[in-house]
């Protein structure tokens, strides 16, 4: 029996049969190990114990909600504790007049928004995975969505935490209060840090007032690139959009397999454009539609009936699914200046044709942020070398359009190699002796995010 | 002739007379030793020199800004290199269509603002020494201001900096693109650490698109809890407003001696409003006036007239001139929940009486962040005891009602000790453990924030 099982009977299991179940998270080409134990952890005193423990046996310790996570950060190494935070799921506060929230980590964020709504308040931040991700995992790796273009991602909200230590020692970050700078901040710094300085096991989350019911609008272009400079004029003139989506054609066939969208038959890029904004909110769509019309939409719809806006927000909601669809996919994430997405899906044409594969392409266009799937047969050893070739190619891209490799999946172990491309040295640097200093015994989620080796100066 | 004359004969000196005029910033009772050199910087290359230096002789650096803190963190230390950025005062870009704009440390944050302003884009921190402060120093304390209930601190516009670290090196954080989650958020850890970690040398600032006219109301109020009973009744029901101000009597006698308001003689609180929301503004600004009048305010006017709204904003922002012509001031920032506002003036009250003071206050009520000033005779003993004694009994009321000792000036000096009582054990031990990984031979703005004893596991 695991030395675990015996000092948290109640919480800990190490039956290869469940350890199994929680291997791996959904990125595709990522290693999972055999874990130990596995730690359904149902309080910070039991987290405090498993990694008080670890941390004596200097054992690994991998930490994580509910494996929905791209990048493998959630992967099991071998002879790891998986410390598994989900059952850690009480909303432990609402607080209407301060407007926040105190949750624990194992909270699915839909619930968390639907609760809040219940109560006139708007939780923003919405990952696609929203009905099924945890807060804690949003938490960890900083996560975004769809209304990022005007409210921010998950970090944004975050005024506070409580975190266990990798030695066990529970420490609070930040505050209740709407401003505060008493000290460093670190919340910002275990925010994204995905399980690699600490294990989060409270979440104190700003709120906002319930917005006004959106309106929305669609737009088809001939093709994508028309779509991305329409993205970076529209935004350009000051424009406060709640939403701004990008669908490409391929994206739209294999959506409108799912859902009848009733798109027209021969288009070659869709945004589709939200705004709250109120009384301004059909001035801000009148704005997208001349946007739109100037970089050669062919049409721009307004959605009159929520239901009919609705129906659209479903479609893009529906990417995921479609993408897997059409077989195995490998999703990127790169993020790169608006001025700049129209040279990001001309690019990735010229990639998909060097490597032979297919590139479909979805994403957060009013943020940059886009999500090309290279879609391939898994059985097909060729197939799959071309795929990461691609995928590789498109993370190289981004870089050289001046973005970044990820811009809300994080890089856990699909993105370690091209972190060191994207950061300088001294920012390598940096990130070792942070992790030196706050595990020196490298057990939490080693090897994730970056390696260890030491280099620099010091 | 100091080595540093030698090695940057055009910008450092080390003339007494000099020297004298760079010791400190505009604290009170903060120390300042005698400094050995003072560098003005005029680019990244000398600050890296500078740093070379000091961290090879093991001399300690105070980086500074235009010295208008009120912490002492930019104060003068025995031997030090004294490394003033305000020469570097670049505005390097200002990119209309990505909304942004990449600063050296030393551009003042008005020019800045009004640079961004005549390309129609906001730059909204406005800290209330905005026209004679730098984004460098702003960085570096997170600097708050009138705009923060509605668009956030500095920190939240602050996309990445250029830093020099301790030993020289000079590293990027951050991203030009509106998300990215590529490594730790090293950007945020800098902001706020008051020049303890490294010296910033360029800042990549996000810009929002100019907002419309505001529309600006005030209340009259009874007694000051009257009025911070409207500020938590009027946002908790879900209002942004882009100012919500709070003055109270003694704060508006001493206004009035510098600008006629033509306020009530007998008025006991006042709140200044504003909304930017456009068409929503007029109704956004009737529901504060209806919060107001249910909290007792006496009367309400809303000012027809920009130039009425904007007389306001300068009564506002005569605050601290103001307080300085009542004699010597200790100026408070605790920020709490604003439901505790009440309770926070009402302790005022009770702390003067105690200690045989005056306190006046004003503040950032929106969002619970309030400057009492303790006004005193620094000429007489008893009176400079009794003020130090009410301004940390201000501190201690902040923490009991759940807020922090500093929402927007920063620890520097002046709160350093109060930091170990805002903070737990592992999280001051955390502090220590960062400080020492990036700086360690602890050269960088020492004693500053936190003292640097090692407590704790580790």
């Amino acid at each position: 029996m695991h030395p675990l099982v015996q000092l948290l009977p109640a919480s800990a299991v190490d039956d290869p049969d469940v350890l199994a179940a929680y291997r791996h998270d959904r990125a595709s080409f990522c290693p999972s190990g055999t874990p130990a134990v596995l730690v359904r952890a149902r309080s910070t005193e039991e987290v405090s114990t498993a990694l008080r423990w670890a941390h004596e046996h200097g054992v690994p310790v991998v930490p994580q909600g509910a494996r929905t996570g791209l990048s493998g950060a959630a992967n099991a190494l071998d002879g790891c504790v998986l410390l598994c935070l989900e059952k850690m799921d009480e909303i432990v506060e609402i607080d209407v007049a301060e407007q926040l929230a105190v949750v624990r980590p194992g909270v699915l964020n839909g619930r968390l928004a639907a609760a809040v709504a219940e109560q006139g308040l708007y939780y923003p931040p919405d990952p696609g995975s929203m009905e099924i991700s945890t807060i804690g995992g949003n938490v960890a790796t900083n996560a975004g969505g769809m209304c990022c273009v005007k409210y921010g991602v998950t970090g944004d909200f975050v005024r506070g935490l409580e975190v266990v230590l990798a030695d066990g020692r529970v420490m609070r970050t930040g505050r209740r209060t709407a401003k505060g700078v008493a000290g460093y901040d670190l919340t910002s710094l275990f925010v994204g840090s995905e399980g690699t300085l600490g294990v989060i096991t409270e979440v104190t989350l700003a709120l906002r007032p319930a917005t006004r019911r959106p309106l929305t609008a669609v737009a088809f272009f001939p093709g994508p690139a028309d779509a991305c400079r329409a993205v970076a004029a529209y935004l350009g003139e000051g424009h406060r959009p709640s939403v701004l989506e990008f669908m490409d054609a391929e994206t739209v066939r294999a959506v409108s397999a799912l859902v009848e969208l009733g798109f027209p038959p021969d288009v070659g890029g869709v945004l589709i454009a939200q705004s709250d904004a109120g009384a301004a909110a059909a001035e801000e769509l009148a704005a997208f539609e001349r946007a739109a019309l100037d970089c050669k939409a062919g049409e721009v719809v307004v959605a009159d009936d929520p239901a009919e806006g609705e129906l659209l927000m479903q479609a893009r909601r529906l990417v995921g699914p479609a993408h897997e669809a059409l077989g195995t996919s490998l999703v990127d994430d790169v993020c790169v200046p608006r001025g700049r997405l129209a040279d990001l899906v001309d690019g990735l044409d010229e990639i998909a044709a060097e490597h032979g594969v297919r590139i479909t392409c979805a994403g957060h266009a009013g943020d940059g942020n886009m999500h090309p799937s290279v879609i391939f047969d898994d059985k097909d050893p060729a197939q799959v070398e071309a795929a990461q070739a691609a995928f590789a190619a498109v993370m190289d891209l981004g870089l050289r359009l001046g973005g970044t490799i990820t811009g809300e999946h994080g890089v856990g172990v699909l993105k370690r190699d091209w972190l060191a491309r994207e950061l300088d040295e001294a920012a390598l640097w940096t990130h070792r002796r942070l992790k030196e200093s706050l595990d020196p015994r490298g057990i939490l989620n080693p090897g994730r995010v970056f390696t260890r080796t030491v280099g620099g100066g010091g």
